[in-house]
């Protein structure tokens, strides 16, 4: 065990403890000491101390590690208590943790998706209940867990194509782990009105606009920072600006276009995206909405884009 | 600045890094430094290396502290950026810290107690829109805050009275800086359809047991673990025990008592609330409800209790 009294300009001091676990130092006896150091310290100030803050023991090297940055940077400690998948694609790192209030969460390189306890994101990246998806055509960019298809199947659409691009791992650790996410959905790619499609999803799209294919719906639910943007293009904000362009080209003229944004304070992305949608090829106008899902521990920022009318 | 790097049992390598603001070691060349370490060690030991976590920065001794915990005591980094109230009544510490996501969070001795981004905090204590509380007369004890208060006047009840118990500061506080949450209704502690009361809860529930007053409701939003239990009783338990037999006995046969219980994880706390519940001198049936509240960054269980009917 070790520990570190120091004390900086103006007054403030530091008080570092380590100990590991099975040392005689255990988590109670850390806190008398920092009690009696606490008292020591008053006693030594005589009462000039203004504040006082301990901070949670930080757990390191644990074989479940309980820690993940919000998507603005911020520490979180999570209920993490056991791992139940943890693989390299060769596309990223895909893991299943299981949370005891959230349930089993995926997370794929270090940012979590979704838990079993979001069904919040789901809801809002379906347009937050407000849409009639009776007799419509859909297409889902992305969306491996399972989650949007699962949902959608329920509300008898016309027909639903989940474009699933590139790494069928995902796809395959939730049709496992994240069933009361998906359902069965993912036990077959394709139902009587749905087909998953396993592919790189802008050539597909480029194929679908030249053949004038259209949806009501098109909902992207890729990773909000895309894994990949080779070869096709060289630079993330022109990725995402291609399958912008390419969606548009697919929906309807009264169709619409959901998708994730990002966390709730990164307002300069946050910025730079709807500039993009300012790009396009074809004149739009967007909505978005904050949203809290449960796991993310911050808020989340939806967008709804449709074309603009001509008149 | 100081790097403390440490070798462990069992291949676990610890490296800290301090710097202070203002010191020629940015956060910027921090990051740089530990790159750089984890390039070395990992020549070092030529790819042995299973796993790299680095944390983000904790800043200690800010002028806006940002860390607090859960109720099961894990570290959240809050979006903390401004204090707009900081003051000690003679019952507790009373803050009111600004969140760029959840607005104005009001915290009470270092708990978040409501922001005012957590309508669902009041929605699951009113009954999750299940109840009609029109022309209905409701008790709430505590709810300082004026969010259930602010809630329930909308939706035309016969009366309101609020007990809040004690802290006179806690209303003067929130009046001024939780508006979006208690809207203009602590502006005046008397309106057409409610009564606020600034006294100790319990000799107010006994003259109304003893009258034969009842309510339709009782919302018993006091904090999750009373601010101090004597002199009426000498444990916090036979406290809680105290209000909600009180509560029973102003509640009509047909009535409801809704109360917050605690964090979702903390199971021993939640399952001895519910035995308390079986010990009350009217027999009691209840249901519980998992909440996420925006601004607690954890689940958190809300209660309904009702007298057994005789039959």
């Amino acid at each position: 065990s070790f520990a570190f009294l120091r004390i900086h300009l103006h007054g403030f001091v530091s008080l570092d403890l380590q100990s590991c676990e099975g040392c005689d130092q255990e988590q109670n006896s850390v806190e008398k000491l920092l009690r009696k150091v606490e008292g020591r310290m008053k006693d030594l100030f005589q009462n000039g101390i203004k504040l006082v803050k301990s901070l949670p023991a930080l757990m390191r090297g644990e074989s479940v590690d309980r820690y993940l940055a919000t998507a603005d940077g911020r520490i979180m400690e999570y209920d993490f208590d056991e791992v139940l998948y943890d693989e390299n694609s060769p596309y990223q790192n895909i893991k299943v943790l299981h949370s005891k209030q959230y349930g089993n969460i995926l997370i794929l390189d270090g940012d979590v998706n979704l838990a079993e306890s979001d069904l919040s994101y789901t809801q809002a990246i379906m347009g937050s209940g407000r849409e009639d998806y009776t007799g419509k055509e859909v297409l889902i960019l992305g969306g491996g867990d399972g989650g949007i298809l699962c949902e959608l199947v329920k509300l008898k659409p016309k027909m639903v194509i989940m474009i699933l691009n590139i790494d069928q791992m995902v796809l395959d650790c939730c049709r496992k782990y994240m069933r009361k996410t998906c359902g069965d959905v993912l036990d077959n790619l394709k139902g009587d009105c749905y087909q998953v499609l396993v592919e790189d999803c802008i050539p597909l799209l480029k194929r679908y606009a030249e053949e004038g294919r259209t949806f009501d719906y098109v909902i992207n639910d890729l990773t909000a920072i895309p894994i990949s943007t080779s070869p096709e293009e060289d630079s993330t904000w022109e990725f995402l600006r291609r399958i912008l362009d390419l969606s548009m080209k697919v929906l309807k003229p009264d169709g619409k276009y959901f998708t994730q944004g990002n966390g709730g304070n990164l307002t300069e992305a946050l910025a730079q995206y709807e500039e993009q949608l300012g790009r396009l090829h074809c004149p739009v106008e967007f909505s978005k909405e904050t949203v809290c899902v449960p796991s993310y521990l911050e808020l989340w920022v939806f967008y709804t884009v449709w074309k603009k009318s001509k008149q």
